[in-house]
């Protein structure tokens, strides 16, 4: 687009994000300059996150409405200040688009992404937009944490409970629900919102943090067998997961055009995009573990092992490793 | 690509990247986790921006080596930091490639990206990786600036003298050789250096920044003519700029194919890419503003007046209203 076009779009994504008062955020800043300013909060450290979200790799647009898209580019962001136990602060905005994409799409989009932000308390300060033949987005979220609060990956121990929020599997339902035509209007039916419009779980990641309950953490994005081998690789340790313990789906009668395969194991196992977090507890402070926070069920889904390997303990009391199933959570044409 | 191969790709960002020492730079931060964790300055606040930089928008694979791919999309960054007076203290990378560009080309990119991160201070702690059918860059810089130093583009006020650093146009001209055939090695040559690895002008930002010398300021990154009509509109002012006190290149010999216009004067008002400073100084400041700053060329080229409206004032006395030639710097098909 020309530099004109790019000031007029600029104006446009200020105009509808930009109204979110900076005060009532208790964010000092200012856009619409050559960067923002932002005054960090005493006594805290800052969460510095970024996240693509690409067309055909992580959304397609005839089957992903733009106001979800809008939505959940953030809510992904902000799921990994999530992780760390954060609070999110402000998010920088990178946006390519066609000129197609500029009227209406973009309007949809914006208001997604705004809803997002007022509920997240999350501002936008700043960002970078050009033309490109497709929908490039990447955003970069800032969060903070009270200093030598934040929770890492590193901190697992063997005998460590490890623990998981909410059901597993729920978001790769709701996209399988979505590629076989379900509308996405239809935002009653919940693993189609999980997947659309996921909440990223702030709340409790505080929550852990302050209690100093948890001694790693991280979020499920690429699903629990590849997210809990990267949690493992970076405390140096192994796990023993429970099948039994699992919190699986309740899936419907089974889907028509089905492509994968929609078993609730494999779901919880490695469906992707969950956003749930995934955290180890040790067992001298499991009592202070409630079941759910908040509403959200909080599951012990097995044990941190010494021995460097992930297994899974099946239904017969049999043992068998648990591979991260390595693949695009989305499984679109890249 | 598989989410094995992206775990590979980090790491081996991390190993070419996360090697310079976290503490020499006297940054606390964490990598490899769901997040970076930064810990800010105290009596600082933190600027943040980013930037797109694209195949095929920003750059041409076949023109631009590898290294300086890398070099440029943190410099440009940190041209905003500077603009700013700003100090660079870390960045995230966004990074997409296409399966052909993850062997050599990558290597020559992240040699080229380190040297930057070596060179301006600035430790990557952060970013993500995908696959892409073409290369996809999304840098974000985060810089600090002592508590009420920074420098807006919005300050200006009329009388001011309007100054720039450099040559103008030199980075366009670079550009042109560039597409012309000249050999992107042969970095002796003044202006293909400028192209290909900009120096973002952080010293002199900083010092403008500290002895409260400038009342507005912003990088030169769209040319003269754009950016200047940009910081009027910010500061509610217009502007009158002298031909004559232009820093003009003196050009050789007239390039074979040249397919644009390669007069000196349009080269200067509105060629981009150059990531000079354009700042404004109050009229009674201006004695305390030396001719150069560490070598680098600092010229007086017009005024700020009241009047919105940016004015040229050419060899013959005649005003002529001087429009923002709204391209895309780098004329390459989007």
């Amino acid at each position: 687009m020309s530099l004109e076009e790019e000031d007029k779009l600029v104006t446009r994504i200020r105009s509808t994000l930009g109204r979110i008062r900076a005060a009532s955020f208790n964010v000092h800043l200012g856009m619409g300059d050559d960067a923002a300013l932002f005054r960090p909060r005493a006594g805290h450290e800052l969460i510095l996150t970024c996240d693509w979200f690409l067309e055909g790799t992580h959304f397609l647009p005839d089957k992903h409405p733009p106001h979800a898209v809008g939505w959940k580019c953030l809510a992904r962001a902000l799921s990994d200040v999530a992780a760390m136990g954060g609070t999110p602060r402000c998010f920088l905005l990178g946006l390519a688009l066609p000129p197609s994409r500029t009227g209406r799409w973009l309007d949809q989009f914006l208001a997604g992404l705004r809803r997002a932000s007022l509920r997240f308390h999350c501002l936008l300060v700043g960002g970078d937009t050009t033309r490109r033949n497709r929908i490039l987005i990447n955003v970069t979220a800032v969060g903070d944490v009270p200093l030598d609060h934040s929770v890492r990956r590193r901190g697992a121990r063997p005998g460590d409970l490890i623990c998981v929020s909410g059901r597993l599997g729920e978001a790769e339902w709701g996209l399988c629900l979505l590629k076989s035509g379900a509308k996405p209007g239809a935002l009653k039916d919940p693993a189609l919102r999980k997947h659309l419009c996921p909440e990223p779980r702030l709340a409790l990641g505080q929550w852990l943090a302050k209690k100093r309950l948890a001694t790693a953490m991280m979020d499920l994005s690429d699903g629990l067998s590849t997210d809990l081998s990267r949690l493992c690789a970076a405390s140096s340790v192994g796990a023993l997961i429970e099948t039994a313990s699992l919190p699986l789906l309740r899936l419907p009668a089974p889907l028509k055009n089905a492509s994968v395969e929609l078993d609730p194991l494999p779901l919880a196992l490695h469906g992707g995009d969950d956003y749930e977090l995934l955290f180890t507890v040790p067992r001298k402070k499991a009592r202070a573990l409630p079941r759910s926070f908040r509403g959200l069920t909080l599951t012990p889904i097995g044990t941190i092992t010494s021995k460097r390997q992930v297994l899974l303990l099946d239904d017969h009391g049999r043992k068998q490793p648990l591979r991260p199933f390595g693949w695009d959570p989305f499984r679109l044409p890249g």
